[in-house]
């Protein structure tokens, strides 16, 4: 298995994270991000997005961050990340969906322009921040983990963009449950960090 | 089972044709989303989110439409809708989290803002939806459906708001291949509308 990575990337982090965690071992081939290697052979050839993660097992070829930790888990590590009951999965596809879109949207966009200059709107980012860091407090407020009562996929696909937030003027000073939650990822065995988190 | 719904959201169509291609029955519920049904009781009791759909099986309740769509692929349909392989699983996956991210905050905004009036940056909502158009575009050149060669729940989740994206000034005349598998999705047997597709 190879994953085409970005170390500043808070999606690739989701997958060498819970790669960490689960004890999978995947090849790590860094692409030069600043100077547009994911748009070129063979990153471009492999994923048409030209994005990051990329990543591959044999002929499997998948471009998207929670994609990948659904595979990762199904294939490869205890079926306690990602057990097979259709409730199960529901449940932690809620997360999954709120990562791609809210989290995405709101702190990752907000340290994408801050970090890295892109052309987004900042307002519009801090509105969806705001939002969701205080659902996601509500919720922590009577769970421990996002899903089932215990870590799962769920926790390594929202929480890298939550922790990253700062970067991009997104506290989480008034959220003490979101950072608890990040605290206990944080202890978990095999846990690794990424700059910023 | 019990949906609570809106007929003009995409989202909650993505579930309504979901169970009406596969003879799921689902009790609808229609919440009267401009009186603010959907920040009052019973559906905030249920999705302190306050968004539709909002879905119940017994004491499972759902928030996002591509979770909804997972667990209902997994508990009641025909499993060609959502196989079980993790290869399977994961390539399905892409296109429920491009549905969440591109698809939602390309088009689906577009149409928010023109035609419910929704505070949200119009420029950024076209220069994202032409990204994942001409993406889309060129996928479907090589392939009949999303993923795996045949319909899935990845044609639910993305058609909805890719169809009903014109409302947004999004409109389809480029992309032939898109509007092909519309078609092929509108050709299935027991298929439904809604109002704009």
């Amino acid at each position: 298995m190879k994953l085409y990575d970005l170390e500043l990337s808070g999606n690739c982090y989701k997958v060498r994270l819970f790669a960490a965690l689960t004890g999978i071992e995947i090849d790590i081939e860094a692409v030069d991000f600043l100077a547009g290697e994911h748009k070129k052979s063979p990153v471009i050839d492999l994923n048409p997005w030209g994005e990051l993660p990329t990543f591959t097992d044999g002929d499997l070829v998948l471009r998207d961050s929670q994609a990948i930790l659904v595979y990762l888990a199904q294939a490869y590590a205890d079926e306690k990340w990602y057990p097979a009951s259709a409730a199960a999965r529901a449940e932690i596809q809620q997360w999954l969906s709120t990562s791609a879109n809210e989290i995405q949207h709101g702190p990752a966009d907000a340290r994408l322009i801050d970090k890295f200059g892109f052309k987004l709107n900042k307002e519009h980012s801090l509105v969806i921040s705001d939002r969701i860091l205080g659902l996601l407090e509500a919720h922590l407020e009577a769970n421990d983990w996002l899903a089932l009562g215990h870590p799962t996929i769920a926790d390594c696909a929202a929480m890298p963009y939550v922790g990253l937030g700062w970067e991009g003027g997104v506290s989480l000073d008034d959220y003490p449950n979101i950072q608890a939650w990040i605290a206990r990822i944080k202890a978990l065995p095999g846990f690794i960090p990424m700059p910023g988190i």
